[in-house]
């Protein structure tokens, strides 16, 4: 067992500041943790030792009869490194720092932060925060997020890691992830990353059996020697996304108050990116974009796409946008055309995008979705299916699922309301993500081509 | 009565090619047309006179006892001369043409459009299309859309006016306009324009008295000195914002074969837009962002905009995109930051982004928001609102809309799932525009901004 599985994993927990007040943070991150109770001790701990929802309550982590796993601290900052100490002399594997008002406030938090540095030094005990959110594993049921599930969602198990330096940014995306029922690996919200920081966590999940595909959302960099290290090895093993906030003059300084990390600048991190093979995206969407992309396709070998439409101005905005991102949308050559020309009325086209019209079928789908997928002129397809034409049936779900046969990169384009979104979730539960807009298809197909010119790169090397 | 309100407005209308047949277009817009006919008579068409749904079925629009206003023609390209022949001699108002099989099929279907417009040459009858949806008015309930409202929801009444070259941009963003609840003034439709074009309905639209805002999807531009010429006049009068598509090279191709529009060169278009006053949308859901902006918001004096938030990271990224959007964010002067500093806890930040921190309450946006807002150090607000923390109570969206009586421009944004958008449909029904993403709301505050800068500067001239 590795030392970070202890916050993933615990057999046992404590909850230092487990509160009796349902309004309170302890409160709700105590509750996250009664569902499990058969498999895993949870323990709260309180000065005001009154029992909790029937569980009783220890003084101190120290009166605790059993060895702790995970402790996760939800006090005031200034009692904390009295009983980090304490989770020290415990043995405690894994703590997690819930609590505000350290280094993101200035001097004397700093000062504090350093302090509880001090007091883990060569002990057995890691420490994720402070002022984070800390994990959320949907395989083990560990929660530590003081957000409760009224208002924030928690999306299924499945096979993307996130890691993020802001709770706001890492816990949105958790929500978007719940609606759209998006599977993940593991969540960790680190913040000020006193010990353990982005290079420890990236390098977690590049071992992680169950993550295929790694987001982070990255404030800063520690220890930027390290960073590089991390990121060439991680990236040769699996996709690994990035979204850097603070790349403008007025952002840095918000890092500076927000996580106290030093941003850099905009150059350098980009040519750190590029030179390691991480991937970047762009914006909060595109991180969450990507990740679709990556935890259900297959990289392509090149970057000639073929857009597959059944609204015309639709195609037109696509290969606007595959310009825009470097992909090549090349017509069909003659044989192909012919494969595929009864299938077309002669109202629609037979270029790129080809469009099958308002009057679409499902079957005339398949045929051309097949004849593309299968011809070695095309790595990939954009399919934009807009679900609102009549003729479409339902079984168009069945038809792409079927295409999946052909082991190259599928993504749908799919912009609408409800009956749209019901039929994107089956395409997703199939495992073809679905994007609402033009804009964004583009730049997720564009992140798989870029992924895979590097790997081939490294192949011909 | 202008000629175009009959298409927004007839006392009677003729389907021709109303169909027996629930799954066939001219079915779902003869239903469309029957929930009104108490105030509007409706004459089927069609050579098969079985009557459909208990109504009489009329074998030519010449056999109809009635003047008829508006005609809307579903019916193969071949047998469309003769019927709009019929149009005219029954002095028929406005005939909208949804058959495609025109000017986009190539050189035959060219003739066949060329031979509609001698048709009309000199008539009273005005045609829209042909190869398009045609209109929706949700004020008087023409509906002429061959998209079933069980696959594509109808926006509710509001002050948006939305013209559409494309049939799917069009119809996708109005399927979403209605699952977000939000108003339009008039929908149209107009593909290949064949007679009535963008320039006769940004001009009507113009002088339309519901509509505030006008965005319109463009392809191609028919008559680029009038456009000129239209484009001008309007942007004076209203915000106009435009999305083209067929901006890159293979876009250009690609709408040839769509509308058979001429694309033309991007640059063009640009310093067409920019010089006429018109809003340039980059993408899809610009086109959407910017008209829910300027639908509700005061246009801001000048750029320099607070960004409130409850998220630290939520704030870096939304002060990178203002940054990039060239919105000014500057921090607070001295005398602001006491106003409101007894308001923020230590480990918030008093700088821009002013970070109410996690823990925030509606009491303390309400104190921070007011202060700004009402100081001359700011234009307009971003708040950054994120509901999922469980200190803020529902009564924020109170607080946001009391806000309104500053005048200035406030931007939501709050990214999640079920819950988040529960509240942000209340803040939007009450006139604050909410968007998910810290880019969208940056760039959405940025259109405003350029719009208000062009009407101050011409106050100065």
């Amino acid at each position: 067992m590795r030392q970070l599985d202890y916050f993933f994993n615990p057999k046992s927990v404590a909850i230092i500041g487990a509160s009796h007040k349902p309004e309170k943070l302890g409160y709700v991150i105590f509750t996250n943790f009664l569902g499990n109770i058969s498999e895993r001790k949870v323990y709260p701990v309180n000065p005001d030792t009154t029992p909790i929802l029937g569980q009783k309550v220890y003084r101190s982590i120290l009166q605790i009869p059993d060895d702790i796993d995970l402790a996760v601290i939800i006090i005031p900052a200034k009692v904390v490194p009295k009983v980090l100490k304490d989770c020290v002399s415990k043995g405690v594997k894994a703590v997690i720092i819930v609590s505000g008002g350290f280094s993101e406030t200035g001097e004397e938090g700093k000062k504090l932060e350093i302090k509880l540095k001090h007091i883990i030094e060569g002990s057995q005990t890691r420490v994720m925060g402070p002022n984070c959110l800390g994990v959320f594993d949907p395989y083990t049921k560990v929660d530590t997020l003081f957000l409760s599930r009224d208002r924030l969602g928690r999306p299924p198990t499945g096979n993307i890691g996130y890691i993020s330096q802001s709770g706001s940014v890492g816990s949105t995306i958790l929500d978007w992830l719940a609606k759209e029922q998006t599977g993940i690996s593991k969540f960790i919200s680190y913040e000020n990353g006193m010990d353990i920081n982005e290079c420890d966590l990236i390098e977690y999940l590049a071992d992680d059996k169950k993550t295929k595909v790694i987001t982070v959302f990255l404030e800063g960099v520690i220890d930027g020697k390290r960073f590089v290290k991390v990121a060439r090895k991680t990236s040769n093993k699996k996709p690994t996304i990035i979204l850097k906030g603070g790349k403008s003059k007025m952002g840095r300084k918000a890092v500076a108050s927000h996580t106290g990390a030093l941003a850099g600048s905009a150059k350098i991190y980009y040519s750190v990116f590029k030179q390691t093979g991480l991937i970047e995206a762009n914006n909060w969407e595109e991180l969450f974009d990507f990740a679709k992309a990556f935890s259900t396709q297959p990289i392509p070998k090149g970057n000639r796409i073929a857009i597959v439409t059944n609204g015309g101005g639709f195609g037109v905005l696509a290969v606007d946008e595959c310009e825009k991102h470097g992909l090549q949308t090349p017509e069909p050559l003659e044989k192909l055309k012919n494969k595929i020309k009864k299938n077309i009325p002669s109202y629609g086209s037979l270029k790129n995008p080809i469009d099958l019209t308002g009057d679409v079928t499902a079957e005339r789908y398949r045929v051309v979705l097949d004849a593309c997928l299968s011809s070695n002129e095309y790595d990939g397809v954009i399919a934009i299916t807009l679900f609102q034409v009549p003729t479409l049936e339902l079984k168009i779900t069945d038809v792409l699922d079927d295409m999946k046969k052909h082991r190259k990169p599928i993504l749908c384009c799919s912009a609408g309301g409800d009956f749209t979104i019901k039929l994107s979730r089956i395409l997703e539960r199939n495992g073809i993500p679905v994007y609402q807009t033009p804009g964004r298809v583009a730049s997720a197909m564009a992140s798989l081509v870029k992924y895979g010119e590097q790997f081939n790169k490294k192949k011909i090397n």
